[in-house]
């Protein structure tokens, strides 16, 4: 173990002092705000030199020994920094949320207070259609007239809601039961703790294009205006190793060093192993999820696709 | 470790197999069915004579040993069985129920497909009325009168909410925010899955007449349908030692010691040493919560409170 | 939430500070500090009153309140606050430890570095003989000339098992392989960091008189020094609600509750339904576990047993 | 949901029953056997069509489903899978084993019962020599002469130190203190039960060939022998997308799309402005970690390093 005393005092983050406290909005009514924290870029430093001793001495600073354990998935260290945020978030969100099962949670309940009195609206020119090709995402927005006539509805279902919600508390049903009903967009609000680790992966995901847009708003302040405030270091290299970093599978490999070599043949003959290249009856191939996917990433690195 | 090969083939309970995939009812439209389980009361005891070796020889028989688990909180071997459920319930006891975050859990997504066209509904005479002395719970039913107007409203108001939803589609919003005003009491379905420690677990919490009906429903349902006929020897402590069972804080134990040795003077001290029995203005005691929980405590055991 | 703002700057224990980095002695050459921490019992009652709201209010001051959540086991108040210690253990204690899942960890590689120098060495009058009754304990110490020569015998395998291991080293094996026959009792260094829910669930365990003594007196350590430093008012919620507590089962109730209702007959017919008394041939009972754990219990209570 | 019925009875995998309960020996005196299991591959498709519904009817078989799941990271259909094996493991390869926080553990105790009489050997032409340029791994064999001594040595130690612990019993020494000089590699048994996704996670990290080599040949008894019998088309899918697959840093892939352009000098840019080409002063680069591993990246592509 490091025969240095540790350091006194707890380290802090002046960056990140200096917004504590401070909600950063989200969405028309929602926020996010850093409570607390633990640890700093040097914890995770201090925690992996522990583990790996003498394995660390090659790398000689701070940045390239996070960079190494980012780029090689290594965990632990990160999990010895703490994050504690307040949000204030609708529970369609918050569904998708709470699903990360790694953090701790204190939410504000239904069943001993009454209901926070707003629920998420949506500006006539914001709402989403549906993709064709993309069950899960949306694209583009509703036309003037239309966005117009959905805010209008949406204004009237959540009032109409709430009334019935209000009336309820007023004939005495028990808030636990009266709740039932409200629209699914209803903010609730929490405290939220995760170590740094985790916070990641959450980040990842939220993060990511294919995230719902409401849950990545979130993600993308609790990234870019608090971790990277609060662990400059590791916010850097996860940029370059998580949100930036680009896998290919074996097969995928096989035809990058294929290609690499000057041998478009070989290229061709991994995919025809693999199944990729079955004849469609009006020439082409069959369609092919693997195979698209990996063209979309040839084509990415500016390679000619094979086939 | 037991010399004795492993059962062969993998153990099966005839009981649980009788009810797999049946759905068993629960509210109005929700059910609970078994899909998968691992393990059965003699995997618990396997894993425990593992452990333990020698030392449960003088536990003699399966059932002995599995109370004397229960009996001193040993979890692990508890975990050795699995249980995969699959459920539908309203969206409001779905967040609640999810807030036990060591089940493995599979949702139906309302990003990829429509929500499910069922909310749950409210009798006339299953309206409950807000207890007045505990801001959680509930007390007794709606009148007639006003339970029937409350049902109307509650069918007038999902009615409408699903309208708009449907609208929502039809006008091409994507799903994923189409649902947002959706009432909470949405159905949703899952795969649930968890192990036996976790499950018990769950089943205490939510069992409790503290807990709410809704959700309570389904424990008990799972309970007294599902894990007694899973593991009927460990349903059996569990019932002994979890949901039958009374503690008692230091100071509490301190008290019954007193009374058991004839001494309601030295209960009395422990009592006002505590700081209960502060006077009120109006004679009596000033509220204490913890002195009122042991009066009731000393009541259930039919023992004379000494203050 | 609560309108007032979150605590700025964020919060401190003095009490804890006081010792942050100092090393508190434990076993021959082991050791526990704080390395850092995160919370106060403030930030327990705060996190409380988010999630019960108005169902706090009641609960007039912080104590109180905290009282009331350890009493009924509430858990997810008590993640809010986490502690980070560097601890040096023997590697068999450690053994026991690190199985407590919740927690994280950062251990010195003896695969990357060389082993610590050092292997836990038991005085003479500490060597301890196994219990007759218990296998999993111990009872008395073995007499002065024995344990002279058991230390003797100790000091000298260990130097032997380190000799072994330097030569290995000498001779270029790799570290990983070369460790392989150092004594279980080798120390080991490590951060771990835990929250305070499951560091009171580890204490609980751990302070037990049945946990093995050197993890227990680490366990004493990090509950009388440290934690009582760092949230007073849980730990003394924990001393009364958990470590004083006693449990009764449901049988055990019944038994109680009869002979406070002065009728041991009914107590005696609990006993007997539960097969309890089952004569031996010798006169008497037959050897029954429950029987006898509930008769300890009885006599705790200064109460006559009524079989 | 799905509306067809649930798989009655439940399914079963016949190709794994086969084996249930054969010992699969790894290492001198180690063995894995299949106690129990749940789920196969079905069991992750029918957990993906209920999650995704809509979303997954475009995939149209299961194997494209897995792959489909397996390549996008997903994970929770993945946990819907149980497998519970009998291990019996070196102590030193089980301390890496239970650092995986995922699973369920049931140990033989040293506390109840007298410690297993076998520790780890090594064949006189299995001491692996440290590596020079890596202070995790190693490289190559003793010679002849020194592998004999070692052996020799080792077994020397190891018979005294089990004469040790069997002389501390035989004193009447409490077993939980007797076995703290037993070597780390004695021998210990357990039952292990985890989900599928987080035993994919620990084969990843367990068979990567920088695992340690005594859990590595665990960690490929339990995938080759074990999980590809079991659930073939996820085994071939994690094969493909995670054993054999290649990641690329945000500078990495900018530095290939800019091979891919045939632009050399762009990717000499990307590397410049990455500081990865500071002049050394005896010609060439200054060592740096980022750099060398993307050479060897490129080099196993067959492309050209462009600096």
């Amino acid at each position: 173990m490091d025969p240095r005393p540790e350091r006194i005092p707890r380290p802090g983050v002046p960056e990140l002092d200096a917004v504590l406290g401070r909600p950063f909005k989200v969405l028309d009514d929602g926020l996010v705000r850093v409570v607390d924290y633990m640890g700093d870029d040097a914890a995770v430093v201090q925690a992996a030199r522990v583990s790996y001793g003498q394995g660390t001495k090659a790398v000689s600073d701070d940045r390239g020994l996070i960079r190494y354990l980012l780029r090689h998935r290594h965990t632990t260290p990160f999990e010895m920094c703490e994050l504690k945020l307040h949000v204030r978030v609708p529970m369609d969100a918050w569904r998708q949320w709470i699903r990360h099962r790694t953090a701790s949670v204190n939410e504000t309940s239904t069943r001993y207070s009454v209901a926070i009195d707003a629920a998420q609206r949506t500006a006539p020119d914001q709402w989403r259609i549906q993709a064709e090709n993309n069950k899960q995402g949306s694209d583009g927005f509703a036309s003037g007239e239309l966005g117009a006539r959905l805010s209008a509805e949406e204004a009237e279902l959540q009032d109409r809601a709430r009334a019935v919600y209000n009336g309820r508390l007023e004939a005495g049903v028990a808030r636990e039961q009266a709740r039932k009903d409200l629209p699914l967009c209803t903010y609730t609000e929490a405290y939220w703790k995760i170590d740094l680790h985790n916070l990641l992966h959450f980040l990842a995901l939220r993060m990511d294009p294919h995230a719902q847009l409401e849950i990545r708003e979130y993600a993308n302040v609790i990234g870019r205006d608090i971790v990277s405030r609060w662990v400059p270091l590791v916010w850097e290299a996860f940029e370059d190793y998580r949100l930036g970093a680009s896998s290919f599978s074996r097969l995928e490999t096989g035809i990058l060093a294929a290609l690499g070599a000057g041998d478009p043949d070989r290229a061709l003959a991994v995919a025809r192993d693999a199944g990729w290249l079955q004849p469609a009856r009006n020439g082409g191939y069959l369609r092919n999820r693997e195979r698209q996917e990996c063209e979309a990433k040839l084509q990415a690195l500016n390679l000619t696709v094979p086939w």
